[in-house]
């Protein structure tokens, strides 16, 4: 083949597996979709970019590579059969547990080779599902491990690492089970810790029905999580209950020494974990690989019909690339104040054009 | 007076000190802010929509209203300075525990009357802080307790509704130590769970150096809120200990049935829970007060400079007001994908003129 992104199978057409294959089609790549579900291939299919086929063997035969994007459950048989349909085709899944998939594919593969099999995933999604919120841009920039069991071949790992390159994510290569540690801190503690926040909140109104009427944008921020898929997540908390298990006891005993610290009005103990997580979360903030070199200008903005639209144009008509623009609330249910993110080297010559304007830019970061 | 906004004293300009100043001012109040600290009052004054004084008597002599946005363990004080500096002046205070702010400012008052006193706590602010950040914006339309002690007069209580009325805000009416049993749940446990999980990462990060590159939007969501200022969030927990310990102690009891859930692989249980969470952040999305009839509509957008300029300046000529816009990283680092909020009655107005200028707009709610 000529470029790793030619001709690519899609398996499984929901959030993650659609917006694959918009990111494989806005590169140059041939896409086939499939998905056992009609409907979901369907809709898939009306986003205009891929076709869908009705049956997996015909997706993969003469595919270079086959993404397997299918929940947890059947990722294995489909990872097998996929293997089967086309002699030279490289496999590789986005998973979000690794282990436990890699197991299952080595038990349904029984001693057929696995060796053009190679484990991944993409670390983005977020709380949405389906088709029809998916978006090429959902991989744009996203971490995307390669995790090779024992004996995926080195030119497989190869190629999907070219093609995690090639569709704009960037690829990370880790062993399995250090993944599965790793996002069990990450990824599925979060999700734990904002659901049963959720959960304990509306409990409590049962019996105080104003509780939610107070809860400002921090709750919101903490809880957005706990609207992803119910089923979903069970899913994968179950594959990875030991990693998770830890990770919740490692948490359940960082909140109660942070209790005790408070009852014991300690206030130096609470300011100083307070500080670290602080001191973290700039940094993380900061990541080079996550948002380099860019300022945020922050804007008041009039609540008027076009305020937006004269605020941009200024800014398009100074040939500025917006990379960011987020109407600030605070909490949800305000508004008028925006924060625009710009290139770094194109901070100055904003903040110049805003206040050209007449705005009164306040640059934050 | 004729307006429960006409004179205005701000005691501290923070955030929200600052912040209240800006509204105040933008509805006609005449606004006199103060601090202790020489250089935060130069910077609140430098915002332009009203002056600062060197002292706090200076400040509140002849004001209808003062509030007093100082941190806590100065509320006590300014307040009893304040009743004192003018006979006829109502306080009001924004801290954000109520039950040790009254407490304190019955024993310093001694035997005066504080009957013209009357608590209060806007739930709004952020993780940002000093008036640099401030905008009238960060109290249009939050709720803002007013929280009247036993001997709170009628007149003061009204006079203080109504200020917060006037500057764009809803208040609510509640018992201080309904007040402060409450936001240990929605205000005060989200920050103690994000600097516990912020926290943890971090030290984990020790040992696994990768372990942030696999955070991907949830973990940032969680998270946002460990970024506040540790001495103030210090100082609110210490001051509220009982309620947020007994808010932590319900949380972990909630993180621990999970973990054994998961554990006993209990799909069922864990997905149960899941749901419930999921239903009520569902519902909290759609509280009334907080974002009544809009629509939320997705545009795919090329990453280039003018591309947004285009799409708000399509929308500003068919003279609907976007009521927010938010570039979909997801996570952080993507770009390209654009939410718009509008009323939901332009709706079909926004859909027929985004079809129209070339975009392929997908509702979502």
């Amino acid at each position: 083949m000529t470029s790793p992104t030619d001709r690519i199978a899609v398996l499984g057409t929901g959030l993650i597996g659609t917006s694959i294959a918009l990111a494989a089609a806005r590169v140059g790549g041939r896409v086939t979709g499939w998905d056992a579900r009609d409907d979901v291939a369907a809709r898939a299919a009306s986003r205009g970019r891929f076709a869908s086929v009705p049956t997996m063997e015909e997706a993969v035969d003469g595919a270079d590579i086959a993404v397997v994007a299918t929940p947890i459950a059947s990722i294995a048989d489909v990872t097998v059969r996929a293997l089967a349909a086309d002699p030279s085709v490289v496999v590789t899944d986005v998973g979000s547990i690794k282990s436990r998939v890699i197991r299952d594919v080595a038990e349904a593969a029984s001693s057929h080779d696995i060796s053009r099999f190679v484990p991944g995933h993409p670390m983005g999604g977020g709380e949405r599902s389906g088709p029809d919120h998916a978006a090429a841009s959902v991989v744009d920039g996203i971490v995307w491990v390669v995790a090779p069991h024992d004996v995926s071949s080195p030119d497989a790992v190869s190629l999907v690492e070219r093609f995690v390159e090639a569709i704009g994510a960037h690829p990370i290569r880790m062993s399995p089970t250090r993944h599965d540690r790793l996002v069990g801190f990450v990824s599925h503690l979060p999700q734990v810790a904002s659901s049963a926040l959720m959960g304990l909140a509306a409990t409590e109104e049962a019996d105080e029905p104003e509780i939610l009427l107070l809860a400002a944008g921090g709750f919101r921020d903490l809880t957005r999580l706990a609207a992803s898929d119910p089923g979903l997540w069970s899913e994968i908390l179950l594959a990875n209950r030991d990693e998770i298990g830890r990770a919740i006891d490692l948490y359940v005993a960082r909140l109660l020494a942070l209790r005790d610290r408070i009852r014991e009005r300690d206030s130096f103990a609470v300011q100083q974990a307070f500080a670290e997580a602080k001191e973290a979360r700039l940094r993380l903030a900061a990541k080079p690989q996550v948002r380099a070199g860019v300022a945020v200008i922050q804007v008041e903005l009039a609540d008027r019909p076009g305020a937006l639209a004269e605020l941009t144009a200024g800014l398009g008509g100074g040939a500025l690339n917006i990379e960011d623009l987020q109407i600030v609330h605070s909490p949800e249910g305000g508004r008028g104040r925006v924060h625009l993110t710009v290139a770094l080297s194109a901070a100055e010559q904003a903040m110049t054009v805003l206040e050209a304007g007449g705005y009164d830019p306040v640059r934050l970061a």
